[in-house]
């Protein structure tokens, strides 16, 4: 039985397929055409996290971001073609609720939570009926698999993305109590300063693929490189007064 | 079949027991004790979130919260009372692992993000073996009900306790693109103005039982009294080049 015509934003969590909600389950078993991000070449993630429970035979709509590496992040030519990326993705899934199909996005995480289906969802939620099912966030996943209480009571707690410029980052992490870094690939050096002069070095645990049987978990003090990947994190636990 | 004797923080979610993750409904199944946290007199929200999934005659360990509201909350004497309350609740799980049996402790939301598991993990996690399974966050739970997309890009998102001076909370609340405020209850008044003052109110959503089907969400200055349960949460979604 198929639902009424909708588009579903579906969190399939972290990457371990146990952290998908029951409810995004049913949605997957519900859902007429499944959409998913992923990078030209590269399988989606969040496919991954949801294969087992995609119908046998189910309409997969991958929306394949352009080749866009070759341009700077804030260049107008690479605004303007990831604008048209995200309003070709939103046409597509359009006309699918246009012939009355239910459309599920998955999204590994949370869907609103820094996540590429909202880029859909500002464009297509005042027009089409819109359900938004919360994932288990990335960082959430990380910190469980390390066991670190991240943050407790009245504690502060902020995420930052590793691409802000260093002082920046370093006053950011010495005004909060407990913090996350994402996006730490290249920016680890820079991270790895900041949190020093934030006095928070030594509070600092690198997690790379955190729910994941290869997971790789240390003190960031006693990572010997400065090799990581993008989806890499850094967790500074708060908690300091008690811990 | 009983899994080996261990501690296991489950987090069962924001509310709506189809949040729940597939691996927290097996942790339910497989454990010889269900611990968690209440107020006296009052049921516990984890195992009400949790109850289909209870095995029936499973033991049950409540974690009865000592009566403390007529303390001040940084007195002597409560902080006391409340370590040793923790105290004796580490005790008494304990108990159950050195009998063999293991023990899942049901907490609503995420264990370790503001949960009171994570005082039993630095109790316990050093002695006995133990897991952490996370769950989605009530923030995750409210942004999604509400659908509004939390943070983008390279937004920096803040963690706040509505308990915060109001200057700080203020100064905070300017600093970041995306926040959540937390612990509104009676410090809605001063909520209020300091997201007037940050010039942040027009963005801010008021929600209270966000992932319930009495859920109340509104614009915060649609608002027109400051009766405010303490579980209630403000967002203030990020995003703002481009919504």
């Amino acid at each position: 039985m198929s639902a009424p015509a909708r588009m579903i934003g579906v969190g399939v969590g972290p990457g371990d397929p146990e952290l998908m909600t029951v409810k995004a389950i049913r949605a997957l078993g519900e859902a007429d055409v499944v959409a998913h991000f992923a990078k030209t070449g590269n399988a989606s993630r969040a496919r991954t996290i949801a294969a087992a429970h995609l119908k046998p035979g189910v309409t997969e709509l991958p929306l394949l971001y352009p080749v866009t590496t070759e341009l700077p992040k804030h260049a107008p030519a690479y605004c303007g073609k990831i604008d048209a990326f995200y309003q070709d993705c939103a046409v597509a899934v359009a006309a699918h609720l246009d012939a009355n199909r239910s459309v599920a996005v998955i999204c590994e995480g949370d869907p609103l939570f820094y996540g590429s289906y909202m880029h859909l969802h500002v464009r297509l939620a005042a027009h089409y009926p819109t359900e938004v099912i919360a994932g288990v966030t990335g960082m959430s996943g990380c910190w469980s698999a390390v066991g670190a209480p991240i943050c407790q009571g009245d504690d502060v707690f902020t995420v930052l993305p590793g691409t802000l410029p260093e002082a920046e980052l370093a006053r950011r992490l010495a005004d909060a109590d407990a913090a996350v870094v994402m996006k730490v690939g290249r920016n680890l050096p820079k991270v790895r300063r900041a949190l020093d002069c934030a006095g928070r070095l030594d509070r600092a645990m690198y997690v790379e693929r955190g729910t994941m049987t290869d997971a790789v978990v240390m003190r960031l003090a006693d990572k010997p490189d400065d090799d990581a990947p993008y989806f890499a994190i850094v967790l500074v636990p708060g908690w300091e007064k008690r811990a």
